[in-house]
């Protein structure tokens, strides 16, 4: 049974070195994988996307532990989630949500199940006292419908929708990767819904600057911003083998609105 | 077999390869877990403390390394240490220290077994020359005993002492987590001997700021300051959903003081 | 059977997440062990040092796939090594060859099985779409011979040599590590050759800057530069306790030069 961890806990504090000890404390033959724990703190959109992108790569029966919960302590539910054959466990603050919008028939559990907590839930950190347990009781084969009563008014996290227009697309940049490229909402889906051809058309970002698509970084001009189809199958911007980011300053949260025209 | 690994690494460098090329060479059958590898460079009571707090959760018969060791190359000893039922292989510079003064009986030798280490002993990595093949040991059944002579003058690491005043507590931020969070020294078994009720009171920040107690951050007065019991039993200042740390432009070292009042 | 892995992709996005559910899909009976996501964005020469240095202490069978892939998309070839009982699957662009030049008899191959791919391949996660699917396969006992036609050819990376001169040496740092200190191309085997002592001597930096060689931090004299021997076998210039890089002010990719005399 494999647990995947995904949190904004960083590896300086005893956080993650108590979720794992709880995990194993009540799972001992689980094989706990860590997906990463520097999630900028509290980013819930961040988490959201790392979880939307790597989840069809993950075994079946997986399942992730993600937390990113700054309503910790707050009335927030705890979710459950059973996705085709893949298990999650996370707060209900969002951080699932682009996840269950893209799968075909999720099912979705509120916790409650006191008897599989830790005996003293603190009100600073139930990833460890709440979610660990549960997690755990998941990959030892406890069924989902066991867990809580199903719901569907989990919290929604919508992502800005791009617009299509005339023979354009208007989108935004999601967040600066660890290259320093660039994300963009404009998907694979949306470019062949507007029409435009994959591989060519320009990108105009925030009329400051422009580049144009290529089919990969090799492909583009050197030092040169430009837009590609990246692997979660999203218009990236970036500037092959240098920063975007660093480029256009775009620090996080900043509005970056990208037009790709054909 | 668990064998977790806390360090200062990072994980740029060679370090934490080579560290689990040995315990995998050693042990194959072991389980790796990471603590983590970001403890500041040399912060020796940012590693006890990150012990301290997430022993309690790791499952019986664990092994921790735990490598942060300023004094690597010296005559500093090499520590083997049984806490209930649990293991543990450091320096013995302070970074077990908290811990076995935590425990009720804790047994503690210095190493001396030549023919576990490496071949060839490094000044600069005992961590992978010496203490890697001994954490391997112990993981492989290895008893405690036969590691070495017992010992009970490890090297001590006083945590600051919260002083209990007249309807009082004066004790100070121990450092700044991930979240900026500032948890301090004064513990809930202090603020009970103060006969302090642990959800209200004020903090005074050391003369220049002041918040309530909560007990959830949920609870607090949007962005402002207010202080906690945290998730290792410590008050703790927040600013929920913000940065603490920033907030009080406190930096790692910095004497902070805080006071609790009824 | 363990699959390593070593990336420059940090750990905030979904990389690390795609790469890890490939190789479980693959192979799920692999133990995957993390040397470390950090190797600074697109660094193929700190990744190749990190290779290069943990090799040796790695158990046989172990596969590690490393992923620093400026040149992802382009033709740049996809690599799969055995070093005696070692293997490793990487690109092509310098990342293994100062392990391969280090080894008696590698064999290489150019790896080209479109039936192990996945059946969309990325123009720009190679390491997710072709690498991990051929780690998994060798970690299930793929002959490497299977996997493509054996090469010699491939892409150099040449470390900068250190001089020899009349009592003396002439190198240069290769990096700053996690601790500041400054490892250089001036091996054990260097300091042999020109027949200088190994624990005496002097190494002058840049001309500006002067220390002696110790053979542990311990005995260096307080707050002060010192050449010692480090864990790789390499020549490193260090402050005991202190940030070597930080006192010298070298920021990555300068040139710094070390003279070690006699």
């Amino acid at each position: 049974m494999i647990i995947a961890l995904l949190t904004d806990f960083g590896t300086r504090d005893s956080y993650v070195g108590m979720l794992k000890g709880v995990l194993l404390s009540h799972c001992p033959t689980a094989t706990l994988v860590d997906l990463g724990h520097e999630i900028p703190p509290q980013d819930i959109l961040r988490g959201a996307l790392s979880l939307l992108d790597s989840a069809r790569y993950l075994p079946a029966a997986t399942v992730t532990l993600a937390v990113v919960d700054p309503g910790v302590g707050s009335s927030r539910r705890i979710l459950a989630a059973q996705l085709e054959t893949k298990y999650y466990v996370a707060p209900d603050n969002g951080l699932l949500d682009p996840l269950l919008q893209n799968s075909p028939a999720p099912k979705v559990v509120s916790v409650a199940r006191p008897d599989l907590y830790l005996p003293h839930i603190s009100n600073t950190f139930q990833g460890r006292d709440l979610m660990a347990p549960v997690a755990a009781a998941l990959a030892k084969g406890e069924p989902l419908a066991s867990l809580g009563k199903e719901i569907t008014d989990w919290q929604r996290l919508p992502l800005p929708c791009p617009v299509i227009g005339s023979g354009e697309i208007v989108g935004e940049i999601l967040y600066a990767d660890n290259f320093g490229n660039l994300p963009s909402n404009i998907t694979v889906e949306t470019i062949q819904k507007a029409k435009i051809p994959l591989d060519a058309g320009s990108i105009i970002i925030d009329n400051r600057a422009r580049g144009r698509m290529v089919s990969s970084y090799a492909e583009a001009e050197p030092d040169s911003l430009c837009g590609i189809i990246n692997s979660a199958s999203r218009l990236e911007i970036a500037v092959p083998r240098a920063n975007a980011a660093a480029r256009l300053q775009y620090t996080q949260g900043q509005k970056l609105t990208v037009r790709l025209i054909r």
